[in-house]
């Protein structure tokens, strides 16, 4: 396998915010509709997110010869760098399909092919060393190291995602890239089974002493929260009239995530609580269209006016004590 | 019958808020422990809650003569009314015990015995007449009727409390008792099904038009909406380290809610908003011991401080729209 079969050049814009995960095919079903196959994949949807907030992402990631080159122009054109997306011509592209049942919570697999993503070694390019920021979409724990190891200068913050297959399938790999990053994702059964407790609030605690010095636990239509050692914090979700499609809601939380924490350089707990706010909007704009549909296209203002509604969904005013 | 064996006298506070539910036994069992018959009931962990914001609570329950005259003294200690109280001596205590899964979030009903509570007619005493408030506490929604058409002047805000079991067993009258009350309160599962609505925002919009002028939908740990037709309100709930008994949690809730309203007066949605996290703060204190163990000993400055926990815990700043 070489791994430099093809590579799409890109401008020199200095890159600060580097996103690793699957860019794929997804086909999906809901009780609105299905698609074909149509891009996806979780750095496709983290980078789209974060595309809006900081001009210097950079995706690493393969595909194969039958991925689309306007899938990666779309990419580019919202500046996303793709100096670290290889394709490799003889391969196909990781291809995921899902049917999501009724309460839109639930979902089945239908297909899983890894193909080009199965044995992937990433190849960090020189373009992106230096970055400050390191977002580890879902993939196997030896990818996210092999992705780390190559680095020549540790990021300010990583942030590393995952899912409950790698806490069943390689555990002690995963323990391991858990020990070596900034800020975990998960979601809130995976926080439980990682952790062996039920309250949430005990099981940050448990999952704080593995390494990160921050978790986010995901919680769906419940919201987030957001855990150091000493502060907690939660983040609604909007109530949405209609969700059409999840898919990608997750990564696109992400996505904001670190979007913003990328724009505004700020590590700090008070400033992630912003960036968990922005990582909620983005992903409840994703759910409101089929795919990566609605998050190609929105505008800033859009952005601005929902994370108001998100500030407005929680603000109340104190306790009358008399 | 006769709707007055006994009844206990009471000090001439002026009544400004009828609290209607079950005064009872329970025995709960958890995976923390289990307890003998101790005093529960929808009415009593309303009115405890309740306690703490307003003096001029009274319940209306019946009680059989095997009830223990110190739970009585318990709620009069309290500063709660128990002129609607009825004893009937020769009837035994309306009794439930339960059993919590590990997840503290489902439980198995072990015994359900209605006993007075079978049949019973509510009275409303005298000195209850002219009360502002009303909290309908879950019973039967005929009983909740019989209350509401007792009243010689409407009350300025009625709450009602219901559950599935009368979805599903007395849906006219439930719906009768829906239309006549100002804010109802259900969990998330009953919005639900009371709306064929899977979506919350649309099952609120549906339950709206049923009546009421506000809708609280209970989602348990994972917080509570309010519904206006124009606005809604998100209160988070406090990750807890440890929850030891959610048994009552919901009618906590609902006197912190309704305690809150009739101290201030003021039935603004801004209002009830702050009211929401007053329960909020009241549910999050009765499951931390079992039974009405944690509600009965609370200090001011306690629920204030854990009122600031609730501010602290979805405070954040701005976004940077640079």
């Amino acid at each position: 396998m070489n791994p430099h079969d093809t590579k799409v050049s890109q401008n020199n814009i200095r890159m600060n915010l580097i996103i690793v995960g699957t860019v794929a095919f997804d086909a999906i079903e809901t009780p609105f509709g299905k698609t074909d196959k149509i891009i996806g994949g979780a750095a496709t949807y983290i980078s789209l997110a974060a595309s809006y907030f900081t001009a210097g992402a950079g995706v690493v990631s393969a595909v194969g010869g039958d991925f689309p080159r306007e899938y990666i122009s779309l990419l580019n054109d919202h500046g996303v760098n793709t100096d670290g997306l290889e394709i490799k011509e003889k391969e196909k592209s990781f291809f995921w399909s899902g049917r999501y049942n009724a309460d839109m919570n639930s979902r089945e697999t239908l297909v899983t092919e890894l193909n080009v993503i199965d044995g992937f070694k990433p190849v960090i390019p020189d373009s992106y060393q230096g970055a400050e920021f390191l977002m580890l979409g879902n993939l196997s724990p030896d990818i996210q190291i092999a992705v780390i190891e190559q680095l020549t200068t540790r990021p300010k913050l990583i942030v590393l995602d995952t899912m409950n297959f790698w806490i069943d399938n390689t555990p002690a790999d995963l323990k391991r890239v858990i020990s070596m990053v900034d800020v975990l994702t998960i979601n809130d059964s995976e926080a439980r089974e990682l952790s062996g407790e039920y309250s949430l609030a005990r099981a940050a605690r448990k999952i704080l002493t593995m390494g990160p010095e921050y978790l986010i636990i995901k919680k769906g239509e419940n919201g987030a929260l957001l855990f150091s050692a000493e502060k907690m914090f939660f983040a609604a979700a909007l109530p949405l009239e209609e969700v059409f499609d999840p898919t990608g809601a997750g990564d696109a939380f992400a996505g904001g995530f670190i979007g913003y924490i990328a724009k505004t350089g700020d590590v700090s707990f008070e400033n992630m609580k912003t960036a968990i706010i922005t990582g909620s909007a983005m992903a409840s704009f994703c759910v409101e269209k089929f795919g990566t549909a609605n998050l190609v296209s929105l505008t800033k203002p859009e952005i601005y006016n929902r994370i108001q509604q998100f500030a407005e969904l929680v603000r109340f005013a104190d306790m009358d004590i008399t």
